[in-house]
């Protein structure tokens, strides 16, 4: 019976966010969700847009995806968020349907906000209010919020960093030093942690700071299995980072 | 006037596309592409279905793509085939829309397949004819076709890697070895290159097998320019490989 009931009630919620049933603005407005949320895990958002780059984004979503297949932990949801429900283009050229527009209401509390690199992260994104207001909402009740290459230019942008050492992408460093001179930087590192904030060099390094997380909330144990399902041989004494605390 | 024509052809062109506009399964038949494909460039196939692992689809896509921001090369055209246009969706739950459905006409000529590895590359995939086929119409005229993780099985599967050495993932070698009994396997490398065939462990290794390629068709300084896009310090020589050739 509970199993009719079950199956019922994914199909009620398939209809509900298929697209393809009833016009897209209206099922948007209705229901800004398109996954179910289990309970007694961390929230993992991940904000993406026009030209977020791809392994910034993919990289610790798998990470904290895989969080999942490992037992006795309080694992995590992962799920993406935009300013929009309608597909983003990827620096690389995929389309991607976000799970959630967080310009609407309905959004689940988030956790653990990601912030991957976007093409226009050091120039128009920096200037979307909304975007900032969003990052800024969620940093008042995260556990953490990280960046990966470019994404610590949002969070500095607002405001979330002037107290903390940060890094970014090796070749933006100086721009970042620049743009944010009130900012104390940090180069030559993999990633930084300081007080909630993570902030990564980006690109293939970005599965590292990933699994700093995994390791600060579930133990070296297992970050190196869930770094092992990646190909990685995790190790975080051999890294070259910063942890002030 | 060429403006106002080229919008309309724009507009027209959307219109055809959208699958809110029209039944969807007409609009496929209409069209199937999405992108415009430059003409005096490898074109580079993904093949991705639901279950895809992210990292294994992304980290050769990137590197890939990356190509064609260097100059003076045969940059490379990088795109997804499924067998649907409608959204597929990761293993970790990305829902992605593809380029090409490989069951209509329309498909550009592939000149390097990716295999990333999918959830059911071990099983039901294997028994799914029109995609065995499909890799094997690709391999016939492909210039290399490349697996990472299990999509090694898939080639497998269609008979492309007897006369050759190949590699899958380390968790996965003696699955493979009993499954296909008369391949000649290597483990313990990130990648093994034979014939036209490059089979890479897979994870976050599938930077290396990616950036190897890059490296055979443009030499090291391209693929070390590529890598440092990616934070990756590249050096072929360093790693744990088989080339036969």
């Amino acid at each position: 019976m509970k199993t009719i009931i079950l199956a019922m009630s994914f199909v009620l919620i398939s209809l509900g966010c298929s697209p393809k049933k009833e016009n897209p603005k209206a099922a948007q407005q209705k229901q800004n969700h398109v996954k179910p949320i289990p309970p007694n895990r961390y929230n993992v958002g991940f904000l993406i847009m026009n030209g977020t780059y791809n392994t910034e984004f993919t990289a610790p979503f798998d990470i904290f995806q895989h969080t999942r297949y490992r037992d006795n932990i309080k694992a995590m949801n992962t799920f993406t968020v935009a300013n929009t429900l309608e597909p983003i283009t990827t620096f690389e050229g995929l389309r991607i349907l976000p799970d959630y527009d967080y310009t609407q209401d309905g959004l689940p509390a988030i956790d653990i906000l990601v912030v991957p690199s976007a093409e226009h992260h050091l120039d128009t994104d920096l200037e979307d209010a909304q975007l900032l207001e969003f990052v800024r909402k969620v940093d008042a009740k995260a556990l953490f919020v990280t960046s990966h290459c470019d994404g610590a230019f949002i969070l500095a942008k607002a405001g979330l960093l002037d107290k903390v050492v940060s890094t970014t992408f090796p070749s933006d460093i100086e721009k970042y030093r620049k743009m944010f001179p009130q900012l104390k930087v940090k180069d030559s590192v993999l990633f930084v942690h300081d007080g909630k904030y993570i902030t990564s060099a980006g690109g293939a390094k970005s599965f590292e700071a990933a699994l700093y997380v995994c390791e600060r909330l579930y133990g070296a144990e297992v970050a190196r299995s869930i770094a092992k399902g990646l190909v990685i041989d995790w190790n975080l004494q051999a890294l070259p980072c910063l942890i002030p605390q």
